[in-house]
């Protein structure tokens, strides 16, 4: 956890912000300025600031936020029509925050990948 | 295993293109459309057609594919710049082929994520 970070905050109810869904790993909320009609975000509870920080012993967290992603896509009736799971990591990447999170855009015919 | 899937045939070594890494579950090679000055290609040996179709004792996989991209950005030496790893699935994110696969994108400032 990180006193400062944002989504560390949401995690603990600091900030009032509806969560979609969450277990003891993972919380989901949507982006509050959504790239896509359904934009969600699915991050990690525990303060992992970027992939090259992680040890090895990370793949089982890693994955969890895949299948929550194919979890939240039914639940937002997107597994059809389609979505783009997206981690975007370092500065050429655009990301905004140093709180490792997935990316879930849906809800319309995506452009290219960056 | 498929019998005609490009990338069942390559993790099987019957098309001849480079593998930039391979361990037990994966491979990785370049994307031959690329959409960015890196564009790598993690794929798992297992045809996996998608996330909707896979169990939840898959979450290992997912995990490993991430872990590995990682490791690949190293190997390219995009740790620090910045890289995107996408995950297309179903027609609206333009997916391509029904094999499970990571994309890694790098080398330049990256634009929206779609």
């Amino acid at each position: 956890m990180a006193d400062d970070c944002i989504f560390c905050r949401i995690g603990r109810g600091e900030i009032d912000t509806p969560l979609l869904f969450q277990d003891d790993r993972v919380f989901v909320v949507r982006d509050i300025r959504p790239k896509a009609p359904k934009h969600l975000l699915i991050i990690p509870k525990e303060h992992l600031t970027s992939l090259a920080d992680m040890d090895l012993g990370k793949e089982a967290i890693l994955g969890h936020l895949l299948i929550v992603a194919r979890e939240m896509a039914k639940q937002e009736g997107v597994t059809r029509s389609g979505y783009r799971l997206v981690i975007n990591q370092g500065p050429d990447s655009g990301q905004e925050l140093a709180h490792l999170h997935l990316h879930l855009l849906a809800g319309r015919r995506l452009g290219a990948m960056g």
